[in-house]
């Protein structure tokens, strides 16, 4: 291939281009920082740069230009991109976010440049019109003297503006979960979280777990229509919570990412969820759906977009594509391992080379259901347990306790193990049968509650009632923690690795922030070679929708993650029983 | 570049390409028949051949397939396309319509084969997903047992049906005149012209012409409303009579074309056309504009499209791209003058490789608009007139004549001429001036009517009251004939070329089908040396939209007209008036 030099001014850096390559292309490349906000198609006249000739200069644009000869260039000067914090976690991005904005002041139109208003905002003929946008232009374009505003959504045109509206940019990042749905605002003119808002998912009413919400959604076209609008409804009010609470407009948002499990995602975009369902448990659609706010009522912008992650399969989720953008598992080179504990546990492993993933029917013991005094990790939950020479608890809120939540539930079996109440099988011991020293001390918390052997936590309840765990609960910890056990190993496995060679366990979600590590891989969790290595990430699929509503390379990432991460489906795995059966002991 | 040889079984052809060339490319290139669809995004894999190495056969796509080395490949037996025939005028195009269906049986879902419904049946991911079919699709694709119907609008999935369904497919093509609104129900499985409907444009009780209307429209919000709906409703309504006619249903129709003038087009797609009336007259958008039939209220397949030709300048709308597609200006090499004259006179000059056009403010008076006793070319309008030893005219459904039509002016007016009792200064001579021998004998037509010199043609009348020229009348057509005959000079002036080297001149419209050429050579509306090369081509605008319909590439050739023709303002052209007022004589 043919060669030519390039001189970069003002900083005199010398780089080298291939023939016939176009100036964006080779600057990129070159790391130069220049920005391209209409994605390279010319329009937004942003990359123009000097092709100083002698002494003769030329303006070009940087995305239109080909390099054709030994070239002298000039860029102007310009802010850098800045990097924006996410989270806590210490998670940025580089804010280059969905939607953009830029100012123009276009030559008003005379008899001699009498191109049509279309024509005059693209700087160029035959760029694909979108109709809404049509509809605004004339009278906007002639408001403010052809001073506009293009809104940018990747290479499309989603809007004009009449005159400089650069600053006002705002998006909302969207965590559906069945139970709770998360919203962030962001500026995206500056990256800033300026508001939080949250509320359960009004669906819950159909039903708290996603199983009894499809069968809901099949039964009829209304069942579904309904699923679909309280979600829908919901998500506005959020917004409307959120602009309310900094005193913008819902106007002023135009770009709304969601991450939910597949069925949310499904509901979301009024897509019957049945299949998922049933076996062989196939989704619609997988890969990124991007679409106007409009077509599905979100009342954000009227020329808005709205952009749903890609679900990785049924019961993996666009929230799973959102966390492992979050955790950066697709760019790192250190196998990790993210596991996202709900009524599902979603489990991912890998490296940016290879990415498996599969989901296990956990069930709900770890969000505190099916357990006898089980609930959510709420006010009153005890969620901690600590049994020693004395036997301590903490609760949530430090209120009196009315439950225990799932990472109580793990701490108390691991102490039970510990002490020898409960043995290797999973069995609660009868009072008699308890043979360790510290053991014997509690023996007499070992009680029949309705018929059911017991381990009395505590009787000093907001109810009166005693928190206890029955053998019955055991059965259903062993039942959940075996089946995450069993999908850690199965995906280790057909990756060719050891839990020795994970770098990071990464546990998304609430009940990854509660969790003591050191009691779930007591309890067989997680391997217990991994407890120095685990972490929690909070709730990794809100901040993965974050990212990718600040940087649309981040979403293009996340939106490839559909074809990228490799999908075992354990319901059909040869060796799924045999594992799981191994991993039901402690 | 490296080149492969290419044998083609079973005709044992060889081709040769070059290394890394798609198959696709290299097959249409050598001019092997071949279908694409999809548009050769290798979803609807019928572009399937086998490439033979020694005794073993691969199956591939011809359009993801690269050839890399020398190939042995067979390509499947096909029907051939074929030619349709679109109009009297002997317009054939190649049938290859603007949406294709295409049936598929998928392989069924399992627990091995998972794949989502959309990439099931797309064939490969990261295909761009359509929410409306995305929500239609697992219902359909299961009815039948995952054999489906795909329907294809160039390279997008605008639909899916259950089952096999490629029978049935139509499209109906529009022309959209000021007056006249005319709609063609095709057959897009065999190309065939089915129905033919027309009807008044409703927005005739808004203004007769152009302009009134754009004033309404531009008074209110409602009064574009109003607009917009009244063309809508009533291309809804022939929609409706169209297929009621044949017996399907609208919902078989999958596309329309749309072809209308600047105004009816921006008025059609709801887009504010006031500054197309206000100098310097520009439109919103040239470009073609392709949406969904549902966001603009179009009742055909919920699903399917509506293609707007494109517009060339404010006052050369989409009818002109249209008709400049029909007389296939754009592929020929001979020079040819298109003139469509109504209340404006579109003209069009050139070849394949430079076309020109203008647009003439030429009055209504050629269609009888400002003429005391003007009407339309409808039922009692005198059409034709010949003076001899007779005095001759014929009136259109032969009965009692009520008016003169626009090609009835012109041959009065060349009549007159003729027997000297108008002279060449368009001066209606006073009956003791005439001196030509034949024009005495009709001098006694020479009456004042209402205070002004008027030529009767005939007291023979439906009302009582004759029907007449008056010298009013003649001044009026003067402007008219001027403007046409500037605007042809001053297309040729800037082409470089002379009248003579004109090898046809066309004229669309139903004015060019009823115009007798000598006349209109005679009065100088033509130039005189380009009689014999003169010939009417009918509703060319109706037939470029069939065109279009039928084959995505004179649709596509039609949407870069509004590129390639580069419009001439005549209004603010430095010599139009000098020409104009020298082409005002006769």
């Amino acid at each position: 291939m043919n060669k030519h030099k390039i001189i970069i001014l003002p900083d005199n850096i010398e780089i080298s281009a291939e023939a016939n390559t176009f100036l964006k292309k080779v600057l990129i490349e070159n790391g130069v920082y220049f920005e391209f906000p209409c994605g390279g198609t010319g329009i937004c006249r942003q990359c123009k740069l000097k092709i100083i000739k002698g002494d003769e200069e030329e303006e070009v644009l940087a995305c239109k230009f080909k390099v054709q000869e030994d070239l002298i260039i000039k860029i102007p000067a310009r802010e850098k991109k800045h990097n924006v914090l996410i989270d806590g976690d210490n998670r940025q991005a580089i804010l280059d976010p969905l939607v953009k904005k830029v100012f123009l002041k276009l030559p008003p139109a005379t008899l001699q440049d009498n191109r049509d208003d279309w024509h005059r905002i693209t700087g160029q003929r035959g760029v694909k019109a979108n109709l809404k946008v049509l509809q605004d232009l004339p009278g906007i374009i002639r408001k403010s003297n052809f001073s506009v505003t293009l809104v940018f959504s990747r290479e499309e045109i989603i809007a004009v503006e009449s005159g400089d509206t650069t600053e006002i940019l705002f998006g909302m990042a969207f965590d559906i979960g069945t139970t709770t749905i998360a919203g962030y605002l962001l500026n995206l003119k500056t990256g800033e979280e300026i508001a939080q808002v949250s509320c359960l998912n009004p669906q819950t009413k159909y039903g708290a777990d996603v199983i009894s919400r499809i069968n809901y959604a099949s039964q009829s076209i209304e069942g579904l229509n309904d699923m679909h609008n309280e979600i829908i409804s919901e998500v506005n009010s959020l917004i409307e919570k959120a602009v309310n609470e900094i005193g913008c407009s819902k106007e002023d948002v135009y770009a709304v990412t969601v991450a939910g499990n597949t069925a949310m995602q499904h509901l979301f975009l009024k897509i019957q969820p049945e299949y998922l369902a049933k076996a062989p448990y196939i989704p619609t659609v997988t890969g990124e759906v991007v679409l106007d706010a409009e077509d599905i009522n979100i009342k954000i912008n009227p020329r808005g977009k709205v952009f749903v992650f890609p679900n990785i399969a049924g019961f993996v989720g666009g929230d799973t594509a959102a966390a492992i953008l979050a955790a950066q598992m697709d760019t790192s080179d250190n196998l990790k391992l993210l596991i996202d504990i709900g009524t599902n546990g979603e489990i991912v492993l890998g490296t940016k080379d290879r990415l498996l993933a599969c989901s296990t029917a956990a069930g709900p013991a770890f969000e505190g259901g099916n357990i006898t005094c089980g609930m959510r990790g709420a006010a009153g939950a005890i969620d901690h347990v600590f049994i020693d020479e004395e036997f301590k608890y903490t609760v949530i809120d430090d209120v009196s306790p009315c439950g225990i939540a799932g990472s109580g539930l793990v701490d108390a079996i691991a102490q039970l193990l510990k002490i020898g109440i409960v043995d290797k099988t999973g069995r609660l011991l009868k009072p008699k049968e308890v043979k360790n020293e510290l053991g014997r001390k509690y023996r007499d918390r070992i009680i029949d509650i309705d018929g059911v052997l017991s381990f009395v936590l505590t009787y000093n309840t907001q109810t009166g009632k005693p928190i206890f765990i029955s053998q019955r609960d055991i059965r259903e910890f062993q039942l959940a923690k075996g089946a995450i056990a069993a999908g850690i190993d199965i995906l280790l496995k057909a990756y060719g690795a050891k839990a020795e060679d994970i770098r990071e366990v990464l546990l998304a979600g609430a009940f990854g922030n509660y969790l003591n590590y050191k009691s779930a891989c007591r309890v067989g969790l997680i391997p217990e070679q991994l407890e120095d290595k685990t972490r929690g990430i909070g709730n990794a699929a809100g901040v993965g929708a974050k990212c990718g509503l600040l940087s649309e390379k981040e979403f293009e990432r996340g939106a490839k993650l559909s074809q990228k991460v490799q999908y075992i489906e354990l319901s059909s795995h040869h060796e799924f029983n045999q594992i799981f059966i191994n991993k039901l002991d402690f």
